[in-house]
């Protein structure tokens, strides 16, 4: 069958054939429909992020999926049921983490990640996995649904602030987003719902469609070579919520400065090593005095893949359509992996 | 009737004589027992830390106080009842956080604190202030009661904190105060009973009675002179819960290298600025990849003040009377404003 994977020395993706796998016990044989294509996928491929299965010398891409199950094989699941996989699976070990259906709180070496490090991705015509990693999902959302994956990533960040803030009556009334790429334009989505005033920060000029999106989804859009971080709570206002999905490292300190009193930042990028200096007293008295939170997050689990089916269920069809900007066939893969201004969300359609 | 203040621009407190306080409707007069000094007592003599009240050309001293109720004056409380009253009253302004009792969660400019900024502390035979502003402990805890203010706050970072981990299960393992003044040992006490190790970071050398304490409550001493922050996890082990009272600015950022995967740091240090140079891609990519939380807690509100009354009651009385060192009368409050390094919480006896 088809797959797209990198090989070990390499930085393209390539077009390989390799055979069909076989669903051992307790596992599902999946059909793939699409993958998404995301900024992951780009540090796998330059060897930033991420590492090879054991023994492989090649690894496929691809940790946002779609697809409709083959072969039951005995499972729950039936065949036809349209399924989103998880990303995470148990590394050679036992993890309560894994056991109380945690694996997004799984510390670094008890997990594998499908399609991103020591495990095989999605992007093959077919693909087995276990049905507890599997999350059904209706049949209407077959050709979006690998939008649920990183739209779970931002579930799980969502739920981490809002705990954190349940202690006393938090008022969410002003979010912002750092970042206007697809997770950073689905989150700003999911927050029109939530706060009475979003904004979304990106470093482009118009005109560009993630700008018209923002207008669109009535957000305030925020120039980042006009207004810094931490100029925003002058210019605008100061922030009750600050989504990071830039992984630009200076942000996850003037996230505190750009926050309200009570506020909460969660950060989702995940930069290199970056030295610089900050006024570390003025943000520590900052966190205190204001009671100020700053959290990190990372993947999802089945809870928060239950909640983003529902929240892309309830996206504006526009705004769908309008991220999912460039759909490429199995052999036009190549160009799912160029990036030009005018493409938001890139996919592989593997099976119509 | 006597008080202790400090005068505009004086950095040293003085014995004053002033009228005794009548109380106005809804307000109850209390006869102040004991009054313990904390740093922030310190900050306010320096000058480096709150504000005169509006109009007055000198501040009573004291956040940390115990009194008997004299005057009930019609509210809900009764005469000889003990009590304990918390720091923040609302300024000039109507503020949804002291409607929803809150206060704690104010932000800046919806309060004063009494003994701190904008209004008179407790340092006095006397004092007035709402009932709803009082919280009752038992007679047996009349001696030891200004303990209940320092704790409190303790409650309340402690609670932002669990709260903080409560969309997974955590397990809070390995509990790590940095600081040995009485707020860190204070905490630490708290969290021998939730942790199943703990450590406190001083600077101190042995023999010195806050090690002894340590020592004595089942703690790992960690000398910062010989272990900075960041290499505690080698020297010893990565932790679930930082709980950061020095002030000093550089372990707001140390503390997340010394987190475990899913920790949580809280801070209620108050530095003063300080630039210095941060590897801020290491400290967002450990934030995200190990779900790491870094919060800021100040004040506390009745729910606190009653935790820590509970709190208190259960600690041992060992503990708690090595911590209270030092006891002054009135006349000798001078000496409750030495600092040595026998002594530890010093207080003054306004009344026996």
């Amino acid at each position: 069958m088809d797959a797209i994977a990198v090989r070990q020395g390499k930085t393209r993706p390539e077009l390989i054939d390799i055979e069909r796998p076989e669903p051992d016990d307790g596992e599902v044989l999946v059909k793939t429909l699409r993958v998404g294509i995301d900024g992951t996928d780009f540090e796998v491929l330059s060897g930033s992020h991420g590492e090879f299965p054991e023994g492989s010398e090649y690894q496929i891409l691809g940790h946002e999926a779609v697809g409709v199950v083959e072969a039951a094989n005995g499972t729950a699941l039936s065949e036809g049921e349209i399924v989103v996989p998880t990303v995470r699976r148990p590394k050679n070990t036992s993890s309560r983490f894994f056991e109380n259906d945690e694996p997004d709180m799984a510390p670094p070496g008890e997990y594998v990640e499908r399609g991103i490090a020591g495990a095989h991705g999605y992007m093959a015509e077919y693909f087995t996995t276990p049905a507890s990693f599997l999350v059904s999902i209706p049949e209407s959302l077959a050709d979006v649904g690998f939008l649920v994956e990183p739209i779970s990533n931002a579930e799980k960040a969502l739920e981490l602030a809002q705990r954190s803030r349940s202690t006393f009556e938090w008022q969410d009334s002003a979010g912002l987003v750092l970042g206007n790429g697809p997770l950073g334009l689905l989150t700003l989505a999911m927050l029109t719902d939530r706060c009475e005033r979003t904004y979304c920060l990106g470093r482009r000029e118009r005109p560009d469609p993630t700008i018209d999106i923002v207008d669109e989804l009535g957000a305030t859009y925020i120039n980042s070579q006009q207004t810094a971080v931490d100029e925003i709570p002058a210019a605008h206002e100061p922030m009750d919520l600050v989504f990071e999905a830039t992984g630009h490292a200076k942000h996850a300190f003037s996230t505190i400065e750009a926050l309200d009193s009570n506020g909460v930042g969660v950060l989702l990028g995940i930069p290199e090593d970056w030295e610089f200096t900050v006024n570390g007293g003025a943000l520590h008295r900052q966190l205190v005095l204001q009671n100020k939170a700053l959290l990190g997050s990372v993947n999802s689990n089945v809870r928060h893949y239950n909640r983003a089916r529902n929240t892309l269920a309830e996206y504006p069809d526009w705004f769908v359509s309008s991220i999912m900007t460039t759909r490429c066939s199995v052999s036009e893969f190549a160009d799912a992996f160029e990036q030009s201004p005018e493409s938001i969300k890139s996919y592989i359609e593997f099976s119509a």
